[in-house]
């Protein structure tokens, strides 16, 4: 008998337990909120802590406490566990991703995590040449560093290191505590890049790292929320810099595992066997001061604490009594989820490497601003992805799906060569349309938002406490930052006892 | 036989129907939204169309489409109706209110609305002076206009010129395609002021105004949507100025209800009889291409369209099936409601009357900042209420109720005299406590919002049609505007048919 935890069918055998709990006659169809006769009752467990959502961090979460003798169940929405990361088959053992996948220095609980499950790492393909399109024209740089161009490399330099030096000043745990946090958190990134920027090249390459890093465009943030972001893209040891978010080789992108990020969090699951419940959107959390009962389509849990590990906005959808604090309330109201898509080309090889490409483009136009070589590790087949962020990936849903292939493959042509027209197979995920997600890559905050609701960002409610990638004071929007969250509100919920 | 459509007891003698139709069997409690074996069938009814929310939209739409022969439900997830309208019984037939309540010049559709409804107005008091705090010095205005001091008096004028002067190149219902749209939607509101305004009292009184109008501060807001704010301040002939939303006489505060604001949806829903159905919150919406179900806790409507009119915050927490797309769910993260509180104390007498002072203050500390005479049409008893809006509002809740009051108390003695601190009462309104409105006066939007999520605030979605103030495109965030909102998509559903 094998369980599998991943949609697409990821095999794994062994599982001691089954996730749904033998509730064959809980059909997934029971999801609507309201009362209903024909409804049959759900079942009952009662544990030391309940976990909202089956992704790293609650997943983190539930394996630290389990390995400290504590009974937990980790409810989980989808029919799979990973939320905002996903394996996608190819088919003949080969496996891609379609949401988070890549780890870099300083992401140290990543990479502890992935050590003790047993998934291995590989480097992220960055040899060759990447492709710079800027006002049309095509140029090529070494995929080792950032770009050459000598119209954008200097201004270019001169920003990141502008922008470095003024998140030195911020805070990682406290940002609306930093010295010109008022004055930071009341413009946004766009007012900023404005005062600092004149080369329009250098500009455009920023804005399309602004569209892959939040799946936003420059106006829709804080700047203390970006410089808050840039600091915590490091560790105890390593402060944060721009050049780490943006940079394969030594940075965010480092790095990828061999059976896709997925498995990371499917050998978890896997490892916590019945305790992980599938297919059960937890729809209300009622506390007293004794304890906490939180409802699932398909399993009631009466807990001592609950551990909330889900982005803001899904967890606005939670009917909460008594009501949540106006303060995290209000907070769920202003932390909107960015917008990305990735869509990806299969080919039969990756034939731009033979053109000495390393897969990586930049443009300042089209759809898919920056790609990437998407292969998994013996190369074959070839994947390249594009990220599709901020604006465009708002507009995705209004262009055909037909369009929106056409579109992307002939911009990867533009990049890579008219080998890129004929994939095998084209593959899009848009997390905006996910109804537990809502948008990804990350929760981003618009001005003023730091400085009145960010002491709600951790900050318990009772018996609720919070984790997830967007509450991470390292790696805040990165798989390390969920693993860090989980690991904290682990130790939290204990202290709490 | 009497129905009470209002909490606070405002009973009404001989309205025909009875809202909850009969339900006794269906506890207010059973709200939650999971599966319950115990839990009674709810009935179920066919109409032409259902509508969310009995504020002012949802009980004009209402009253528009039954007029012109259709069927209708309105289904209220309080046990009362008006939304972020409520009166507040001060005992002794005294009336007064604790959320929206004025009437000026150009709000047509309210006003029209109100005598069709038969209730009457009367000029709020403004009589005698204002009085304006500035760096703990105390001053008087005659409350007849701005303030006169001349150390803010030009400046502030000169900054309401440009701001009124923008406003009217913003296209009232498309206000992201102004010529100058990307420019104001990528900056804040307090980006712009800091470039405008070098005078610290005039800019203190524009951050009091601020606070009041939305509910937020300078930098919270797009300046694109500010503008646009103040553009639909007006109607078809008048175009919207800043100082009508700041302005008494002959401003958004000219005059007031007879009875208190909240009698105008009361006398509605008495006529719409039982088709408002109260304490029944709308769980679900299910949609095929033929008609829609709506769910809600004490009954289940079949309809050919459905008429959303709550705030965007509170649609957001309807379980839609098929998923809103994400251009209308991300907006649904973008458009967070304001934080405002309304302070009110009751005395035997408007004792300030005497004094020659109007009730109206303004200072640049404290929590009430802004103030107000909201004593009932005869002056007996004497009300006075603050705005304690934004950043002061977000942490109201922080203090203690009972440090709350001393600490407004002592704010009102500060403008009008000590006696001010022996009130017969003291009443705290904060809707960012309420479940069903989470947060006042209006949804504000962030920059970037309007430009790539604009053409989503009024766009139905299949066979659900958006109605509420935050929809309309005069006096978007008013009373008016819910009417007008109302007739709007009453309009609508009929045309789609």
């Amino acid at each position: 008998m094998s369980t599998s935890y991943s949609r697409r069918g990821l095999l794994l055998g062994g599982a001691a337990g089954v996730a749904g709990v033998g509730l064959a006659a809980c059909s997934a169809s029971t999801t609507g909120p309201s009362a209903n006769a024909t409804a049959p009752a759900v079942p009952s467990r009662e544990v030391d802590f309940a976990i909202v959502g089956a992704g790293f961090a609650g997943l983190t979460a539930a394996r630290e406490l389990v390995a400290q003798g504590h009974s937990v169940v980790v409810l989980e929405a989808r029919d799979r566990v990973g939320g905002r990361v996903l394996n996608h088959d190819l088919g003949g053992g080969h496996i891609t991703e379609v949401g988070g996948e890549y780890i870099g220095p300083t992401m140290d609980r990543l990479s502890a995590l992935a050590k003790a499950v047993g998934v291995d790492t590989f480097k992220t393909y960055n040899a060759g040449s990447n492709v710079l399109i800027l006002k049309g024209k095509r140029t090529l740089y070494p995929a080792t560093g950032l770009p050459t161009d000598p119209s954008v490399a200097g201004d270019l330099l001169k920003l990141i290191g502008t922008i470095d030096a003024l998140a030195k000043d911020v805070p990682v745990d406290t940002p609306w505590t930093a010295k010109r946090a008022d004055e930071f958190d009341s413009q946004t990134l766009e007012t900023f890049l404005l005062t600092q920027v004149s080369n329009s090249g250098a500009r455009t390459l920023v804005d399309v790292a602004i569209k892959s890093i939040w799946g936003a465009e420059a106006r829709d943030l804080s700047l203390l929320f970006a410089l808050w972001y840039v600091a915590v893209a490091g560790n105890e040891t390593t402060p944060g810099s721009f050049a780490r978010l943006v940079t394969t080789e030594g940075g965010s992108q480092d790095s990828r595992f061999v059976g896709g990020s997925q498995l990371i969090p499917i050998k978890m699951a896997k490892a916590l066997g019945e305790r992980v419940v599938l297919s059960s959107p937890v729809r209300r959390i009622v506390q007293n001061g004794k304890s906490v009962t939180v409802t699932s389509d398909k399993l009631t849990v009466k807990a001592g604490r609950v551990i909330v590990a889900v982005p803001p906005a899904v967890s606005a959808f939670i009917d909460y009594s008594p009501l949540l604090p106006a303060r995290r309330a209000q907070l769920l109201q202003r932390a909107p989820q960015g917008s990305i898509v990735k869509a990806e080309a299969v080919y039969d090889k990756p034939f731009w490497r033979d053109a000495k490409l390393s897969g990586q483009a930049v443009a300042d136009n089209g759809m898919a601003r920056s790609t990437f070589d998407n292969s998994p590790p013996g190369g074959s087949p070839g994947v390249l992805f594009g990220f599709v962020g901020g604006k465009e990936a708002r507009a995705w849903n209004d262009v055909a799906p037909s369009a929106r292939r056409d579109g992307v493959l002939k911009e990867f042509a533009a990049y890579f060569g008219a080998d890129a027209l004929k994939p095998t197979d084209f593959i899009e995920k848009n997390f905006s349309d996910e109804e537990w997600t809502r948008g990804c890559p990350v929760a981003y905050l618009p001005p003023g938002v730091l400085s009145d609701y960010g002491t709600a960002i951790r900050e318990p409610v009772g018996r609720i406490h919070w984790a997830g990638t967007e509450t991470a004071t390292y790696w805040n929007g990165y798989m390390d930052g969920a693993v860090r969250s989980g690991e904290r509100v682990a130790k939290e919920v204990i202290r709490a006892g």
